[in-house]
């Protein structure tokens, strides 16, 4: 059994059933009835005015929610562990022009006013450095914690106050949702987040992720940006029809609750040798090079995580009955 | 019936099959069976050791081969109506980081020695200019034309001449093949191409291109720019199965065989109203605006292409049945 | 005597005159008294509330203002002979991180509104192409032709009713003055320019050029564009001295008022063989490869511009004495 | 007297003459008789060959010197107070197009092959993140400590060995060489520095800094990016003779004594209080608020540097008797 990575998961039928219907004529690029279609279900989603775009990569979304908050001589706060800067091949760097990531502490690479502010005031403001103009969080974050809607909220009266975007990198925005219980609109727009990268690929998706403006003034321009980064794909209907059957029926809750549950009873098992509360679909142990062969032994895949630790990751596909096989071995080790 | 453009075609239906058989879990990004054997497959065909990287745009295979073969203070020779130039938003400024596109001319969009020579000597060798350091050209091109081995490899003698990277934009490589009837290997590397935007999408597939280098030094490079573009899609496994499935039993050739038909069935009812000889799969006809709207009126869409001029693009899977009364309509004008 | 370039020109005294004198210690970058002057005078000289940056070259003038108002994904019209398109290595490109030129026809590198409108007119206005955002002229041209205040203001007027940015590259904006007798303000805000290189260099200066902002809100990020760029000199008393000293005592006028009048001595003296009508300190000049040996022989350099054709530039210093020969020269051919 | 930066001094009487020397018509840009000596003239200074280009700014010294050694998908590693991660506003991240900054440790700004090396096995070496290819440190630090000869060359040693490109920030290098008493070969290519950004301007120069590649192929291409960037300037020579005049007399050497012998004696003064060893021409301290409002109150001006500690740097011109009425000051505290 893998779980190395909810990207190496397979993706749901009713996603590849969508494509398979969406697989008619219609207007290129992004003209199609299913493209025109999500700004008002995401709407309904979100309870508020959106303006989405699909794009083939949780980086694309991310830099280009970035490049719509920051200039090229402006700087972005983000979580020292971030994906946006460690992940990424300095994609950031490149769909801003050269902003600048600056890094912020916090423990499971949560941030907090406080690790921000810091931040925010070795800041000097002068035009020697960067100006600070965007804060962007993980949620759920990088080591599997979730920021309540609370949290963000604080975080958004800040970048409010400072006059800062707010951009939330929601790869696994589906597990932060399931484990906070709060409403999408609590947990974004309400909360004072701008854009949103709203993941749908390590989830039980193919190759559509949804870029959320709720700041919607912001679309026009990431609409060329989009096109020149080579992210406007031609049969853009494939990717829209996948956003699209993710909400129907709420698989995208569907499919995060299982990975949260299954993740849940790793963590049960781990008992103390979790690094990590696991409140989303990771676990972070603690495991000796032998304990690690030992797994391995057994089947399980997983990776190393620096020495002495072990990240598992698991998909929405894997259900209880597949994931306490792993459970007991940790439990026995 | 609609003629817009083969963007808007449906996916072959042998490519969804690949997909959903593609469906299950392995390595993410690249490091699956299907990516892996990318470079053989490929190699295969064209006779030759190749590197190939899946994109999910014809604009990022394009605009990463030209960010490959020419710095950011050089220059790139192109036709004035290719598409890197019209239609992709300063995509390849963008993947450069600013190289500056020298345009030349020829009928049909076709460039030749002469033509591109002129642009070279024009060129003053200074400082003060960015250097010409690549010619790139499209086969099929953006008129439906198509170049010969003989006539790319008189561009690849110049640019080997004069120390020039040459890059093809293939998006309709699989006409340009079926038109000429040459071997994958003569219209390229044979002809010094160095690297090819091998287009699947307008051909069947659905959202993956090949980048090929058949210079295999310039795909190291590259692997990183793909990523930092946010082109290195997690589950590229449904990205390379597009590209082996279009490969098998040549569906790749058989799609571009019927929509070449098409096209000449329609020219051939154009007659003297044909701009440009119909060389691949599409049609580039005088018609009057109340012409035009006759074709209309009788159920027949596609775009104007300036005063007095419309394009008609026939897809892979519009056989002739359906593309008779067309041809009709266009006769009895 | 050497007519190759106003750039290879000596300093005028009062600007050498003035650098010694600003020798002292101040504040670093721009906060020194010379520089905290600029706005003020160059606002009596023109008018008007002005923004003024100095920079170390044209380029970096030219470049910063066309990033202020052109994004990446944004077009520049300017005539195909601009200084921005073939003499910068794409510095316009590089500033405006990939922004396109669209070259616009013109005699003697003058733009008009009708060949401006001729290319936003064969613009697409969708994502596919960069959206034209800006006009940037050159006044005088790179062909020594100027612009009256209406000229501009037809210009102006256009890009008020597009909604586009306004340039002008006044690498010889002194020679524009003086030949058009015009008010400096006339030929710019009040025709609608928003943004100003104000050359210096050219006309008796040293290495600092002006970078005028009568859209004021221009210059905030430019201050941040011009220190990520490296142009943010630290000891900018230095440059901002040799602006303020050529202001004074109208030095500018004079220099240019004497290269225009040495360029007019030549026109005189060629008549039939003029190009382009010498209204600035350019003369452009028909010549068999025999007679410009024969001027070269007499001791006269110059560039040869294309077959048959040779440029004479004169610069601030050189007077009527020192002219009268080549003049003669001329004639006698 | 103010001791905020060596950046704010004046200029040394033999640059004021050289420039006004050189204040004749020569050819434009660099292809002037002074900047055709720089080659020789520093190849002679290092005992070895060179390519010399002059700039006007020391960010456009150190950011062309990276981007002629790392690509935009590529990273640098260098101390987290660096000026180019600290002072330049992006600029590195503008010139390279994106590469990243990887932040070392090291008391006093200084790096160590062990901090480095710890930088180096932090990175994943995979497409996701921006691969390390060049190191650059500053010598003297931002903190006024030097690195010994030994100590360069150690680093230098880690560079080849990892196949990293080797930059010196020499803002302050003259003060590096009078402190170390070393060889300018000792410190620089004799100890593996491909670029160095030779820094004249805090030392008595006006605006040109020479960037010496030791790396000869490499200023080919900077040749084309400093153009790019705008940093040709039109009248090159009088940058070039501001460089000759320096060098002549071996004035560099006399003005970096004197400001590090003026930094001695502050440092002398303040004892205790001295919160890095004063090594070149810059002293920081400890002062309370109340300290450093009655040092201000006797006239001397100086930056705050952090809470409860104060920068002094001490300029080319500020000799002894200017420097002791503060060093007793201070004593006096």
């Amino acid at each position: 059994m893998r779980f190395f990575s909810d990207n190496a998961a397979p993706v749901h039928p009713a996603v590849l059933d969508a494509m398979a219907t969406a697989d008619e004529l219609d207007t290129a690029y992004d003209g199609d009835r299913w493209s025109r279609r999500l700004d008002e279900r995401f709407a309904e989603l979100f309870g508020t005015e959106v303006r989405v775009l699909w794009v083939p990569s949780g980086t694309a979304a991310n830099c280009l929610a970035l490049a719509a908050l920051c200039p090229p001589h402006g700087a972005i706060v983000c979580h020292k562990d971030a994906h946006i800067q460690n992940d990424e091949c300095g994609a950031p760097e490149f769909f801003t022009h050269g902003a600048k990531l600056l890094l912020a502490e916090g423990e499971g690479a949560k941030l907090t006013p406080e690790t921000i502010g810091a931040v925010l005031s070795a800041a000097r403001y002068d035009v020697h450095q960067q100006r600070p103009r965007a804060i962007s969080i993980t949620n759920a974050t990088e080591y599997g914690r979730v920021y309540t809607a609370d949290e963000v909220a604080a975080i958004g009266a800040l970048a409010k106050e400072r006059g800062l975007g707010f951009h939330m990198d929601g790869a696994r925005f589906a597990n932060a949702v399931v484990a906070t219980g709060a409403a999408p609109a609590a947990l974004t727009w309400q909360a004072g987040v701008d854009a949103l990268s709203f993941g749908f690929v390590k989830n039980g998706g193919m190759n559509a992720e949804a870029l959320v403006f709720f700041d919607t003034a912001l679309a026009d321009d990431t609409l060329y940006r989009r096109k020149k980064a080579g992210h406007l794909l031609s049969k853009g209907r494939y990717l829209a029809a996948q956003l699209l059957a993710m909400l129907e029926r709420d698989i995208w809750l569907d499919c995060a609750r299982a990975s949260n549950a299954g993740a849940a009873l790793l963590a049960a098992a781990a008992g103390p040798r979790l690094i990590h509360p696991a409140e989303a679909n990771e676990v972070f142990l603690r495991v000796s090079p032998d304990e690690a062969a030992a797994l391995r032994a057994k089947g399980f895949d997983f990776y190393d995580w620096g020495p002495g630790e072990a990240r598992l990751v698991v998909s929405w596909n894997q259900r209880a009955d597949a994931i306490r096989p792993l459970a007991d071995a940790i439990a026995a080790l």
